[in-house]
């Protein structure tokens, strides 16, 4: 590479970013030298601000930029449905949808015994604690349908088991799905849960 | 979305960057957020630093720290070649091959009548006077194989006529290349420049 030091070093740092590689980190650079006052600086910019004020919500684990995020501090989603998830991508994938309107659990993970994730590393006690202080009547567990995701909604559910209402996200055939490219699962998922047509 | 004004607009510029989009911006921004002290301030301390200091080669056209770059001031390069490139991720990919041990000039772009891209827009009147200054005795041509390409690979060709030799990559099967997935074209090209097996 005939680029000078820093250049090689930003080109680096971006190639080790998930869904970049060395060729679209090299590309990515480029680009933002060419358009350094309209992009790169800018950019650099406001890294340094969210570095800055990025954090963890103390109460539910999402991130913003206030110890307690804006989920959490209004009144109007205290509607007393509490959703569980495993990551804040999952919590803005279901913020993005719009269907929900209560409060959210990040736990930050799942359950795994080989690495040895166990219930105190993540936050799962603390549920218990926000189903007394938050009045919540039904927990979701809106965890990845994966192996190590439906283990951890067990967990959960025998935890909670008699004092909430314990719910899952529905499975099935996705919108727009065609059954051909159903796994197996999924189908016969979907062919239980089969709902009459009125 | 539920994450604060800056984080979101950090994923929005992210997402403009090519090669990402708006979920694979909104993962990095996650990821950057997660190891902060580790990726997301060094990475904002290194845009800020390539975007004081990074800066086109006053002689060639590629981009690196000083005015003018290593290849431009390392005399070792000046053997008599120059390589005309389109783009500084041109030429970046023939320094990777390591082939090429001369000199590179960047064009910036490649005619185009329809953007109304002439010559003066690009730096090819340049080219006349670097190859009388660092007595350049071959100039290769190694613009990309598209129409735009070839077009201004004839008229860098026609303008240097007579005063330098010129050639041009050559084209075939790539290294790895199977025949059934190439196009007729890339088939002809190879089996016109076929070589004797010996």
């Amino acid at each position: 590479m005939s680029s000078t030091k820093d250049i090689d070093a930003l080109i680096d740092m971006m190639a080790k970013l998930p869904g970049l590689g060395p060729r679209s980190a090299r590309r990515a650079v480029l680009h933002l030298i060419r358009k350094r006052a309209l992009l790169l600086t800018p950019l650099a910019d406001m890294m340094q601000t969210v570095a800055a004020t990025a954090r963890e919500c103390l109460n539910c684990g999402n991130i913003g930029t206030a110890d307690i995020c804006d989920i959490c501090q209004s009144n109007k989603r205290q509607n007393g449905e509490l959703c569980v998830v495993e990551d804040v991508a999952d919590l803005w994938a279901m913020e993005r949808s719009g269907v929900f309107k209560g409060r959210y659990h990040v736990l930050g993970g799942t359950l795994n015994a080989l690495d040895s994730v166990g219930p105190e590393d993540l936050r799962i006690p603390r549920i218990r604690d926000r189903v007394e202080a938050e009045d919540v009547k039904e927990v979701i567990l809106a965890l990845n349908a994966t192996v190590d995701g439906q283990t951890t909604a067990h967990y959960i559910a025998d935890m909670l088991e008699g004092q909430v209402q314990l719910s899952s996200l529905a499975q099935g055939v996705p919108i727009g799905g065609e059954l051909d490219y159903l796994d197996d699962g999924t189908i016969t998922a979907a062919m239980r849960a089969r709902k009459s047509v009125s």
